[in-house]
């Protein structure tokens, strides 16, 4: 391989569906020849592969450090390279999670990985307008608010608040196990029918309390989904506020259609 | 409003949606402090209302004017902040796009703002194998590829590549009109019924090329949306990779479920 810049092998050949990402007047930043470089050297190295040492990158691609780093950041939160111990792999594929009604174990175990969840607090308190107005409530009435870390193979890949009225669901403090469904809870102990969700999808940045509960660099790109449930009567039981890294995980839709 | 830092208001009540950000060692990053102070401010101002200069507000919060440019960074890629001339406004809510069938004209327009489009190129060439087999057409069969700037009140806020086979299409490059769309044209010049389509979302960082068609910083993380359709027969019809301006869009889904 040489160390003089080219475009990376898509931009010769329209058909690719990321079309180089060079502007068309020609001038490529050196950490993004260096990138594309480096992304040839993944699909040979395959996935768990490990990366050479900067050092030797750097040398071999002709660029400075710190050059190569700006290449290495952003393949890494695309999720592209993973940090292991001291060095740095090849990334396996996003994890693909459906918006659906399923809940977060299902949608993890559906691409071979292990799902689980670790609790960070359950508490009561008093509702504010917000909250209050999405769970169907009066301010003030008495709302539990369930936080965890979603986990797929020990692997730390996000964070859940779940915020559910009192009322519904009087002894969750006793009879919840944290690390199960809150969604298959609300009908197994509560006997709640589904009706229906919203959901919204946005990219954030994560605050550093996130960043530092899901070990994440603090400016990765997260993708927060918010989600409002309600039951066959169309009463709210359940707002949902749910961050996943970026880096690990993309979520898919099936649209049906009438003629 | 005094230089101390101290927790953003929403970590003093358990029951707002963004539970403050900080960590519960308590110590609070610098610039994140100014970020509280700054996120209480817009509210003051309200959507639309100019920021102060930078060094005004470094004074008044009491930090350096490199923390206070890190603070207002992450409010710009988060949209919550607009660069306007060579002044910085409060932005407006993020466009709710729906997941569905309809075009994105619909989604725009729904929310009360003109929505457009601007070719950038259409050219036709032998499929490679990803792209042949996501259209089911054998390797090297033509096909289109239809680029445009999508546009929400003559801002560029996202980039579209269709692709799509010529032999259901043969005319496109005369009946088309690159300002209208693609899925319309399907259905009305071509006669496909509708069948489905599959949509993934997530989360990368904008390419240097990318960054120069949609007008972006190149590090702003955007929502890539890819979707595939297929017509009532199930044969695939189009190919479309859309990038949205993570700071200006979400997207929602209704969900119905069955008791």
């Amino acid at each position: 391989m040489t160390a003089a810049p080219h475009a990376p092998r898509s931009s010769r050949s329209p058909g690719a569906p990321v079309r180089g990402g060079v502007p068309e007047h020609g001038r490529m930043p050196k950490y993004y020849a260096a990138k594309a470089q480096l992304v040839e050297l993944l699909a040979e190295l395959g996935e768990g592969g490990a990366l050479p040492t900067e050092r030797e990158l750097a040398e071999r691609y002709g660029v400075a450090r710190e050059t190569l780093r700006l290449a290495l950041r952003e393949l890494l939160l695309e999720g592209r390279l993973r940090r292991r111990g001291r060095g740095t792999v090849v990334a396996g594929p996003k994890i693909e999670q459906p918006l659906s009604l399923s809940s977060y174990t299902e949608g993890v175990r559906r691409q071979g990985r292990l799902p689980g969840r670790s609790l960070i607090g359950l508490e009561r308190f008093a509702a504010e307008r917000e909250v209050a107005e999405e769970l169907d409530l009066a301010v003030g009435a008495q709302v539990w608010h369930l936080e965890r870390v979603l986990l797929a193979d020990d692997e730390r890949v996000g964070l859940e608040s779940t915020y559910a009225p009192v009322e519904l669901f009087p002894r969750l403090d006793d009879d919840f196990d944290p690390a199960s469904s809150f969604y298959g809870y609300a009908r197994a102990a509560a006997g709640l029918t589904s009706g229906g969700a919203r959901e919204r999808i946005e990219t954030v940045l994560a605050t550093p309390r996130e960043a530092l509960l899901i070990g994440t660099p603090p400016a990765l790109p997260m993708l927060l989904l918010h989600r409002r449930s309600w039951d066959g009567s169309g009463r709210a039981f359940e707002r949902v506020r749910t961050l996943y890294r970026g880096d690990r995980f993309s979520f898919t839709a099936e649209l049906g259609a009438s003629g």
